[in-house]
């Protein structure tokens, strides 16, 4: 297709594309964005090698030249507008804005939404679970499971901004500065003689860290016994246990008696840690049922998503260059109404109301005066456009930020702290009627009356009405 | 842990592991072997740097020193048994067997199960997917919903190794010489004054490799018109349109229409594309509708095995060095009776009766001398023990195959072509009722005698009997 345009003599149209969702994952409320940094870093460092240039020709011997040479001087020279890591985002508003030659705008486009809508997917997922432990410690423990590599390093990554406290992948760790935090695996007790003798040679040579993995052979008629010898063993060197582990059985069970085992020994210190196939479902029937548990460990349902794998984001061509250089709003039209897209560069602003909470989002032309000038705003459900209200003290919040102007990084990419922190300050703008796990009440993305009309004309434009 | 080990004195020990899962994916009847190759590139290149080991004495003042000069000294020197790419696999048979010091056999658990996992789900995926539409094309298209990078680069091999037949991810055709293919996006058409200017300029540009995207605005009013005015004109040219895409509404009625109209215009060599969130079942479904289409372009569901995104694969230590320097078989019980893992080192043989056709799976111990010999196989059914036949003439294929000996790569890793080929030659070893979408037949995976009496005397051993 890029060819096509070079060859078209098209290539260099100035366009402008959106990136945004049409459903909310997991029935969730809101969805939490993640996927900058990485997007920032594949946009900078966008080159064509020798080597690429050779595969292509191979692949399509009709390649002029001159399209080739132009691939291998290519790097991103255009403007790209995103919300910030951690926001909470909705449907259908632009959440990365490109704007350049449609070259440079296509050729970035996969990438994009490649890491928007992994990450995305995943700082959700961890958010919900959040949740449903606000209070407790929670771990990342997917790796294994992880769909390759990269989704367990930038998995680990997205789940540490919704609200995780750290991870057990280690190269995690080191590249974003994440806490790192794991247990002995089963092998540990298993290359022992016995489960006393592997939990005291642990506790030996790790006597500050000691948490033991107790269910590798009967959790409460081996496994916490002989954890508590082991701890009791600490406490005369004036050591204390950290913690057990549960990864099996029925967990709320178990670690009530496991809880009751330590409390009687006199080890109410001991935390229980649990794991195996936990999400935000099974964590707070756990908690409903009284589970004694102080820390989960969570893995491949967080990792992959599991009940809803994908986000779905896409990437729209909103406006483009016409042949005599003006800038055309454009469509796409669809037999799916939902898939309809809405023309036109457009701006997204987060109204918060007098209480200080959001109120609802605001999409409008960036030449549209309001909501920048405080008038009132008028409100309506695009859907039934009979529903409306009228704000009149509010403040707008721009929520796209500059990130490349002209092929020029603009943006300080923050400390991943300070991305969790501006995730918990976002959330609480936001009422818990938007916040719960079931559902949530809707929270409402509003189009400027100027953008909802544009986008009526440019659909009676291209629809020819159905006679049967 | 590791260190854990190392100041214990027990990292040098001998070890053996083996990864294996449990459940089959989907309720298909086997799995498709994939990950080797990635895993072969991991071991052999698996270093720890400087800039590594600064980060681990940042993380735990304590490492001695030693232990991190011992790291930065590291490399693999195991042996590792495998499974070929492309083999059909069954639960609970050893897929990878890594027999080294535990030190190195546990550094390299994360990296093998993550690789294995993701590549065999997808592989089997395509399996199921192909299994539907055994003789159309179909293309991988799911890079911007894979779960991060390394997903869409792997999971387009994956899936070329199950039956796929190209992929849009170019990166992927690169690196393993995958057929890429794609169409053009709605971007290109929004981006012209009309669609037909459109799908000219299109045919203009690439007269021999035209397929057509036509619902960017109304299908079968005027996509499909216009497509077929643009390959009226190629025609004139004596050029002929390769196809036309069809990406949302009700793929099955828009096909045949769309075909009709084809077919009327005398254009019956013209192709229907179709994608938007296929799969085999949608896929079937379609075809039991009478749908149109030669070729399934198939994205999220299958880049990220959307109805099951994870396989669950573990890796298990079944034999341990003692302190005498023996090799002791060791067992990892569990509350859920199906985690109760099968102690000592194995081979895994299939046994191929005398129509050709695979009989059963055998696992047994690497120093037993059926089935190698040919001598008469128990075969029965360790759930139900009393459930038991012989075979006495018989083939059995040994599936494992040498990877690394001492450290050394002794296997030469096969085009993929050749695993493609190989995975549908070991398809055709197994009968169809094995092989069905849906309740498929369960195909056995017995242990010998002697695997089974070992694993129940090391169970009676651990386990304690309950006394209420």
């Amino acid at each position: 297709m890029m060819y096509a345009h070079w060859v078209n003599g098209t290539h260099k149209r100035k366009s402008v594309f959106e990136a945004y969702f049409r459903k909310l994952p997991f029935g969730n409320g809101y969805a939490v964005f993640a996927g900058l940094e990485r997007i920032v870093g594949y946009i900078g460092g966008l080159r064509f090698t020798e080597d690429d240039i050779r595969y292509l020709s191979e692949q399509e011997e009709n390649y002029a030249p001159a399209f080739l040479e132009e691939l291998l001087q290519f790097h991103f020279q255009g403007t790209v507008h995103s919300m910030k890591e951690g926001a909470l985002i909705f449907p259908d508003e632009p959440l990365i804005r490109v704007e350049g030659t449609i070259m440079e705008a296509q050729l970035v486009e996969t990438a994009i939404l490649n890491f928007m809508n992994y990450q995305t997917l995943i700082a959700t997922k961890a958010s919900r679970i959040k949740q449903v432990a606000p209070n407790d410690i929670l771990l990342e423990f997917g790796t294994r499971r992880a769909q390759e590599a990269d989704a367990a390093v930038w998995g680990a990554r997205a789940a540490y901004i919704g609200g995780f406290d750290a991870t057990s992948n280690m190269l995690a760790g080191k590249m974003f500065s994440i806490p790192t935090k794991g247990t002995h695996a089963h092998s540990w007790v298993q290359s022992f003689g016995s489960e006393q003798e592997a939990f005291d040679a642990y506790a030996k040579v790790m006597p500050d860290e000691v948490t033991l993995l107790v269910d590798t052979f009967d959790t409460l008629r081996s496994g916490v016994p002989n954890a508590i010898n082991t701890a009791k063993k600490l406490e005369a060197q004036g050591k204390k246990m950290v913690g057990i582990r549960l990864d099996s059985g029925d967990l709320a069970y178990l670690s009530r008696q496991a809880r009751k085992m330590l409390d009687d020994a006199g080890l109410d210190y001991v935390k229980i840690v649990a794991s195996n196939d936990l999400d935000e479902n099974t964590i707070m029937d756990l908690k409903l049922q009284g589970a004694a548990i102080d820390t989960w460990g969570v893995g491949t349902q967080l990792i992959t998503a599991s009940d809803q794998p994908s986000l779905g984001g896409v990437y729209k061509l909103v406006e483009i260059e016409s042949a005599t250089g003006e800038m055309i709003p454009t469509i796409k039209i669809s037999s799916n109404p939902e898939k309809v897209s809405t023309p036109g560069k457009k701006d997204v602003f987060r109204i918060i109301g007098k209480n200080g909470k959001a109120l609802a989002d605001y999409i409008c032309f960036p030449e549209e005066e309001a909501p920048r000038n405080g008038a009132r705003l008028k409100l309506f459900n695009p859907l039934h456009p009979y529903m409306h209200k009228y704000v009149e003290r509010y403040e707008a919040l721009p929520m796209l930020v500059p990130i490349y102007v002209n092929g020029f990084q603009v943006y300080t990419l923050p400390d991943l702290n300070e991305v969790r922190r501006y995730h918990r300050e976002q959330k609480d703008l936001f009422w818990p009627e938007y916040q719960r796990k079931l559902n949530p009440e809707v929270y409402r993305v509003n189009l400027s009356e100027k953008v909802w009309t544009s986008k009526q004309q440019l659909i009676a434009e291209h629809m020819r009405p159905d006679i049967e």
